[in-house]
């Protein structure tokens, strides 16, 4: 970046995240000159837009900044000569997600945001909007570096490499974050005292660490945690604990998400319980909003609130602050991202996206290498990775043979009749959203494929709730 | 071979697959300078092992053939010497099936012979006795292949050169045999005017197929299949169609086993109703058997009966023999064996094992490469053969932790608590023939777990009907 | 192949090969139900094909056969339909061989067809026209196969793939012909003894045997070669041998060309003394093709002369009849050819030409996998088939800079300045035959660079002997 | 590294750069808690040993140290509970780099000391010292680093690794410390500005180069080297420029000693010119050598002196004193070191050792992926790695067949009867460091192989001149 006057873009500015955001630029003043800033959103979004950017001028205001915040509904005014963009926007919004949650509980499979056919499904919804703004990128700020933190992150940062030929992306989660801001103390550890290797996929990676003696404590952690000590597991995950023989065997710690494929039963069970009693994550994650939204429209707060921690995705926009600040100030800081592999986990294609440690420099991820895998591991890697890439292809040609293939594979799903109508019933339901397979939904639906009246009376009411 | 009075030993001789083989012999006396036969068999299976063997000799001497046929329970005499060994046996004989049918059953999994927790728990059984087999081939006939049919067939194969490092075996499946039996009449052709490439592992592989005139014709095969003409599905596997619009995707047909990944809804459902109603696939073998014995035992039966086709493998022994011939007779057939990669599948490890199209030769199997394959296929393919790389290793070693993982892995296992209790309960049901685990299975003894006394019930009431 | 009625095409038609070919097709009048041969020649070889023309129709008039025989300039009418098109072209006659072994020499480096600068120069001319051909195929014969055994062989079946995106094409080299027909003698065996796996790249390929008991024989070849019975080495490739110690390491059989890599000095040595003395190779060939004219020219010769197998190409001819009949007649036989690696030499990219034992069928050459190399050969093996990446991308786009990589990497080429030089001077002298760098040796004769005046009258002298 | 009273022991400690390997220490007095270092030599380096020890201790004493030297001729008693290991050792002395230079020179080919025959030489002397070493530490020190930084080092890490089995080391190298020493002020920037990227192996690697804006600035390096400003080519490496061509089609900075492979003409005939006239660098050396020696006797000099960096291994010591420190210090250095692949580079397997930009942390060096190269850069490597793994496995088994593949591979040897005289010449000229070919060494003694007179004398001169 030679700009000594920064322009920042974030699409999906209208987000309950955006105060962190706006607290991550705060904290990183110094090592950002920043000029503007520009919140955008669509029109559904405005409403939520003018109440986080009214709160995100506040902030500024309160650090003594002289930036300025620009909130709008054009895009394409925004990106003009940005450079840095930062995606964090909702395709369908909550109603959609509260889809993804709804359909699959009603068919007896998990309903979950990145996992199993919610995930599919957000992918397909989000990857034909991404490519869209690739294109506006490639003409209005070509060289601009776009900091994807849209879920499914790896996913989506795979299209915008594969199917937008652009380079400039970092993708980027909070799960490593967060393991790696909670697990040190498990140990009696600072940050500073460890190295992390991480390794794999978005949502689905292991990790090794070492001491600052150069010793593994990896096992010592993992000791830590079945102890009963908190090793960062996000507000979303249901916590089950991993077999202690088979992360005894494995000698890394999974992440999170693995929680879904190593206690499958356990989180399915979780799933329907909540599906048929307490609401779906969307439906919590929709009451933390709207208390959320209360707080932002208070005219006196001008700092990020406490409750903003209890969503599943804190920390994310704080690493997005960090990988600008990164690459704008050339940092070498150690992130793990979403990026090319080239070689690092030699188990995968070395020309498509991974998620890695990474030095973080002004040109960008230099991920570090892994090394091979363990059999059990590797399997499981390379079955998610191709699922993965299956999803993008079906996500941006409209396959419908691909996306019966990208269920097929899904652990989550089981595979059969029932799948095979969870996917055309998701189909149908997301109909406005997946412009992609506009010519399959028509047909289905001349076939007589609708959306569940108990499914649709499910939606109805979780999106009433908002 | 440069040996002109052949020794041929089979191990598990007992089996009423083995007129079949004589059979496959006697069709082969021209290409084939027998002089010898050994059939070698356990205590448990001598009864079987002298009705078969008798049948043999009648067999042998109807075909006016001056063969000796041995009947041993002393393998170490039979193996003396020999030229080519076959291996057809059962560890734990069919009462162990049972239990492979019977436990996953409770726990509302799919309990089947090569797929699921019964697949791994077959393997667990079956390793330990071919390396040891393979110990006494190096002492006893170091020169000899080893033409393996015992199943599950791929990984045994791997175990013998990974852990048994004795490379002249080559593995066998009526699979492929049968596919190339059943689909050319579909399409009007015969098999001599179609050209098969297949690639992938045992009971988990994809072909296509090109015609005389070098048109593929994969797609027109698939076309008549789904248009009622008989595709070569065993007998033992339940018929369920695939998806048309997946397979019109992948472009290849896949093996009759897919159905239990590409619809597992309805293999599942299937194994248990068999469970709960008609009796597991092992009672109906068990009753298959009990026939084919009482037609065995008549002394003027001299030739293979027509019932034994009824059972799913049929075709095995005669590619045993067909493979004995090629090897002897250096004849470059072309048939599908499991044997080592060498790159045939650049999607896996090339020095690991296949089951891949391949030229027989007298210095073994040439495997013809097959190039890489799209990314839904190569997610599946690796995934099921590192999982085989994982079974292997938890049989060669008895690394509990091993076992998990592999229970994990599995498609058609639920990972989670139930899984685990499954875990537990299969080793301890199948103490007598696990030596590998037999601390593991001391200590699950001791911390209280038994064989549920439901599927203790069901285990002897099967077994009892043998 | 549907058609009944063949039309084949062979592109340089007037080359003394060609009663090679037409003796190829009458052995095979049973297997191929040719119509038309149709031989295409530049008006530059007008003659040539005039008279081995003339011969070709005197030779199917003696089989007593009714195909017609066309001669013709026009490719495009020659294509029309055509079912198998052969290539057997020298861009550029053999003036621009002489050229390719006096430049070099006048250097002090290796001058030579296929190795050497003399290499790369025979490929930057010859990948424009045969893109020009398929260029043309695709519009007049799409479902032609495409028979190449223009030299360097397997740089142009790359160069067909690679750049002219043509995937039904076969390259063939006499050299592995060469060696199963005089090996098997060594040992006392015949060829239909002996198992071969070849795998390498053209002109630079390895081989094992096995015999048909399954016992490897490869060092017995050796061994009797160095016992001095004949293993094939082609006419054109002066009799230097390996160094026992190293073959007994590699424990292959290296081809004839390896000769110029691992006795390289022996074989530049050569190289200058003929181009002191008794003429380059281009010189002795011109000298062999006068006679052999003289002798097609005779009206009453009708079959192919003794004197034909005399030059080095022998068995090219009868390779490409072996190759069509292969092909139309599904005939599976075992064929060294330039197709596509598709993992069979897991050392190279699946996605590039090699050169490797097949089985010919009528989808096209199924490559037999050959498994990793040691690293000695491995090596080698590597620079070689990068180097011909280099060459064919610089002679596809016409970029000096390749040019240059390539004339660096090459093992017979001392790299420096007067390396660059003699590439520039190669470059003027080839000036009409190389449209692709019009530009660069625009510049380097506006610089000044010039066929030398010694090197010029070299030239003059040896092909004013033709 | 858990010790707060470090040991260092550094093996060749008499040698003339170990005033270096002081004041690298004693710069980073605050990073290093030294208690102890132990300069190790043999008794043919005694002398050398005992000035240049004193000359330690005087610098130590001048920086006001309490750290205790000992110099030692017993290299168990130092090894023992050492935490960090050096290397810095030429088995033969300096003699043995005269024959490395002098034989070639006598064949006409290059004589040099990490390049053409003499490297390979060199590897084959000290291959089984270091790995007697390594079976020392096994047992002595099994915790401690070993940090390499004996010539060839990439070859000698790989045999650590390889045939040691030993995993704690880091192979060092000046080259990339010079480049970077270097270049940055060639485009008016700073070390810190600049992020470095550099993969292949040591003394064959190539890098590229990005500025804090994330502007790639390899070719404006490349632009400034050929207007003239110094890139940091060692003062031990002839100065003759790459093409421009050449380099800008490759896009990347080679390392220095690609002039062998890219000028070979040039340095080939610099080499001949030194060895018939001014005397190989040998002789230089063993001048400045003197020089220097003459000096540190000086017992007044407590300081390095100006003149030890003309010598051309300048900052190899202070590179290891910083490996040192980045590793007990955790620091996170970016460094350039010989490490496990890992997948860093695709291009070559992931289990042997590259040269590659790597992070340097307690648990060792963290390389970072550097991704595919182009065909030509790529063929080069390959080559040259896998010549690097035939010398070490004819270095670590005496295999003269090995050693003959690898004069064969090897593009400053011009293969055949030339090379395999010499070949044989040096074996018998080093005779007495080379017990692992003792047997080959005896027979070529028998069958009448000699140090030619010439050369005897040659070396003899040379010797004598030390």
């Amino acid at each position: 970046m030679s700009h000594s006057a920064l322009k920042l873009v974030t699409i999906g500015g209208g987000s309950s995240y955006t105060p962190e955001l706006i607290e991550g630029f705060i904290k990183r003043q110094d090592q950002l000159p920043i000029k503007e800033i520009w919140l955008v959103d669509i029109p559904e979004g405005e409403k939520k837009l003018q109440i986080v950017g009214a709160m995100a001028k506040r902030m500024v205001k309160a650090a003594g900044l002289d930036w300025t915040v620009h909130l709008t509904l054009d895009r394409r005014e925004a990106l003009k000569d940005a450079d840095f963009v930062s995606t964090q926007f909702r395709v369908g919004l909550l109603e959609a997600r509260v889809k993804d949650e709804r359909i699959p509980g009603y068919y007896g499979m998990l309903g979950q945001e990145t996992n199993g056919a919610g995930g599919i499904f957000k992918a397909f919804r989000t990857v034909p909007v991404i490519l869209d703004i690739v294109k506006d990128m490639k003409e209005l700020c070509p060289n601009a570096w776009l900091i994807n933190f849209t879920n499914p992150s790896g996913m989506i940062t795979e299209a915008i490499r594969t199917y937008g030929h652009w380079d400039k992306v970092i993708g980027l989660c909070n799960v490593p974050v967060n393991a790696m801001l909670s697990e040190p103390a498990t140990i009696g550890k600072t940050r500073e005292e460890l190295t992390y290797k991480f390794a794999g996929i978005d949502h689905f990676h292991w990790h090794r660490v070492w001491d600052n003696t150069g010793r593994e404590v990896t096992m010592d952690i993992l000791k830590a945690m079945y102890a009963g000590r908190d090793g960062g597991l996000p507000k979303n995950i249901f916590d089950v604990q991993f077999f202690r023989e088979q992360v005894d065997q494995m000698k890394m710690i999974p992440c999170a998400y693995h929680r879904y494929y190593y206690r499958e039963e356990e989180m399915l069970k979780h799933s329907l319980d909540e599906w048929q009693g307490v609401g779906t994550r969307a439906q919590q994650v929709m009451q933390i909003e709207h208390e959320l939204f209360q707080l932002y429209q208070d005219p006196n707060l001008d700092h990020k609130p406490a409750q903003l921690a209890q969503r599943g995705g804190a920390h994310y926009s704080d690493a997005a602050c960090e990988a600008i600040a990164s690459i704008y100030g050339d940092k070498h800081t150690h992130m793990v991202v979403s990026t090319l592999n080239q070689g690092a986990i030699p188990d995968l294609p070395e020309d498509h996206v991974v998620e890695v440690s990474a030095v973080i420099s002004a040109s960008g991820a230099l991920p570090i290498a892994f090394g091979r895998f363990q059999p059990a591991e590797r399997g499981w890697l390379q079955l998610m990775k191709n699922m993965e890439l299956v999803i993008d292809e079906a996500a941006a040609t409209g396959d419908y043979g691909l996306a019966l293939q990208a269920f097929t594979m899904n652990p989550m799903i089981t595979s059969g009749q029932r799948a095979k109508d969870m996917l055309d019933e998701m189909l149908v339901a997301n109909e406005k959203d997946l412009p992609q397979f506009a010519g399959k939904i028509k047909a289905l639906k001349a076939a007589g494929v609708t959306v569940h009246d108990e499914v649709a009376a499910h939606i109805d009411e979780h999106i009433g709730q908002i």
